[in-house]
């Protein structure tokens, strides 16, 4: 497998007023076409950083490609320092300076002279077309290394990526585009180290597949990339892992690659023709917001309420006076109240009302902050459940919405709904 | 002035999977310090990778923060290539073994023997405590160069860093006594180009302020630098470069540095003692979220409804039958009677309500997608007013769940609820 590594040019880059999309693209596609990415690199436009990425990008990779700094202004360093590193000379290519010179006269506008430079390059490297700006890209081959200089702006780098280099780069290494199979498990209600201690064994002996994990927000994502003889050896390589990895996380998954809990529970309440309701306390409308941040959630979602008040909770769901009295708005008790009344109210096939502390303040030594009572369920089959969440009040808030959403999940496959 | 490098460790990064916030938010924050990064790099989970990439850092840097691969799995090395590269060795330190025990105690869960290696630190090192997951980080001075370890998931690397990193920092390089005087100033209702045309002339003619213009999810932040003699002077030109800015978009300023719009209308509902309830089709509970977010909320915040549905409109709020039948569930005078509904409903007083066509499915050419009221104000003051925002779904939400807020808090500053 080829190895690249990446490197964004640009002093702006590194204040983090600017965001570096380009290197995040490069990865994505370089992932697609087969190539490992080892490595990427943000330098500002200084000679001798710029050199020295360049180095660790051709000592490291077989590919490196640089973006930025191919303009026409002083700090834009990429070309010379590149070539100088490549030990090949620049010359003025005419061919370019003509193209350069058109550009400018399509637009009325003289070519200022420092433009000249985005004219010079060595013979040895093949030039790449800008479909949008002034800078030409360039592609060198050079003992066994690849390099490509791609412009900054990033609608300039994609085309000429996509049209000029790609083509360049299958054409060199006979890439076949895609024998590996990639697929991603999706895991809510275990921790990192409980899915590694699981599937250790398949970890340790992963036959032709490689397995990363990553914990993220509450749950572990699995990603597998398969790799055998074709496309179909890989499929079935990666068919036997996952059916493996299933049979020991069982319901924990909730689903596969892009699929997100929303999305799971859109789809279970969509299959079986469920409508829902939410009531939540604590987490202010984060559970609603996350079910409606999916196009068409009108279909299955008929509303929630925000009872973020105790007053609102008796106006609104009902929850009785004394229930709130004498167990307090954060209890069991009460976020069973809340579900019955936004059930009631919104004649809704299964719900889900959730209470707690998300702090920082309003935590006590019984109802420490992250305490959270969740109940789910239908008006027959319902559930309350305690969780303790820790982290700060963003975190716990996200745990709390997620985990309504995966008891809902849980309620909607049970199939007693 | 200090030099650093940033190190974002993990493979995920690589196949541009996950976005590397982490490196953005450091650059960001340090530049603030007045630490200038020279560097970023992105390595994988790779023992060679790492080390290559720490010692460029420490070679280029004063300061390299590496963020990632401090948790309990095989790939999870930075700290133990770390200390090669410090040539430091670690040892078991009791006093976190206790820490990482408590954690999974209090989660009713056995301490997985993997995680025995988080407690594992070199003598020389601070360690710096992580509020949110079980990774500490690490802070080591070692021949007149600063490494610094955090964790990767963002939220536990961000409230190390600011609660545990930047004080050390500040302590050892006696930071922040800058000359420099930063100040953001932030706008809502108009566009980037809209602020640059009402400024242009102090832009052209900025008297010693750098200035420099962001526009973020419909939000326009004026950033300001200004440096004189000494701090004195600073303050002095920015002080008048204010309010000269001030004199040109007055109410367009909603708030100063890191003041969002929901603590904006947070502050002003709590100096003038105002309770506050929304109702909400189109954005779902985002609006609540938006307030919610903010601890201490339930101080002015009473609650809101997410009535998604028609039936939940009148249920819940009493809209008529024939509004939502003559003018439809987009309109001025439904979002009226919303409004009216929740306001009637809490007691509150003031509140907003929101309906509109977020798509991408929906709209038609009478209503369009991204057709959005807006009611804000109290029972005797308010006003509906008509958005056309543009956009996926994702960016109309936000706006109009912004303007909303944006509107509460003109009215909140009229003086007239």
């Amino acid at each position: 497998m080829k190895k690249a590594y990446i490197i964004a040019t640009g002093t702006e880059l590194l204040t983090g007023s600017t965001l570096d999309t380009n290197s995040v693209y490069l990865a994505q596609r370089l992932d697609d076409l087969g190539i490992k990415v080892v490595g990427k690199s943000v330098v500002g436009d200084t000679r001798d950083f710029i050199k020295k990425a360049l180095l660790t990008g051709l000592e490291t990779a077989d590919l490196v490609i640089a973006t930025g700094g191919l303009g026409p202004t002083l700090d834009d360093l990429t070309k010379e320092v590149a070539c100088e590193v490549m030990q090949v000379k620049m010359e003025l290519i005419d061919e370019e300076l003509e193209r350069l010179k058109e550009f400018f006269a399509r637009r009325n506008r003289p070519m200022p002279e420092a433009n000249k430079k985005q004219a010079m390059f060595p013979k040895e490297a093949v030039r790449l077309r800008n479909g949008v700006g002034t800078a030409p890209g360039m592609y060198l081959k050079q003992n066994g290394k690849v390099l490509i200089l791609l412009p900054g702006p990033p609608q300039e780098m994609t085309l000429m990526f996509e049209q000029e280099a790609v083509p360049l780069l299958v054409r060199e290494w006979g890439l076949s585009i895609g024998k590996a199979e990639r697929k991603r498990i999706n895991i809510f209600g275990l921790g990192e180290s409980q899915v590694e201690e699981k599937i250790a064994d398949i970890i340790k002996n992963p036959r032709g597949v490689s397995i990363a994990l990553l914990a993220k927000e509450g749950e572990v994502h699995i990603r597998l990339t398969a790799e055998g003889e074709d496309k179909e050896a890989s499929k079935e390589i990666m068919n036997r892992m996952v059916k493996e990895i299933e049979e020991r996380l069982g319901s924990y998954i909730y689903g596969y690659d892009d699929e997100t809990l929303p999305l799971a529970v859109a789809r279970l309440a969509q299959k079986r023709k469920c409508t829902m309701a939410f009531a939540e306390s604590c987490t202010g409308g984060l559970l609603s917001k996350m079910i409606t941040d999916l196009p068409g959630s009108s279909e299955y979602f008929w509303g929630g309420v925000v009872t973020y008040s105790n007053e609102a909770k008796q106006k609104i769901l009902g929850v009785n006076a004394e229930t709130l009295a004498r167990y307090g708005a954060v209890s069991e008790e009460t976020a069973r109240e809340m579900l019955r009344g936004v059930l009631s109210l919104a004649g809704a096939d299964i719900g889900a009302a959730i209470t707690g502390i998300a702090g920082p303040g309003g935590g006590s030594e019984t109802k420490p902050v992250g305490l959270v009572y969740i109940a789910a369920g239908s008006k027959e089959y319902n559930q309350v459940k305690k969780f303790n969440f820790t982290g700060n009040r963003i975190i716990i808030r996200t745990l709390a919405a997620k985990t309504a959403l995966n008891l809902i999940r849980q309620e909607l496959s049970r199939g007693d709904v």
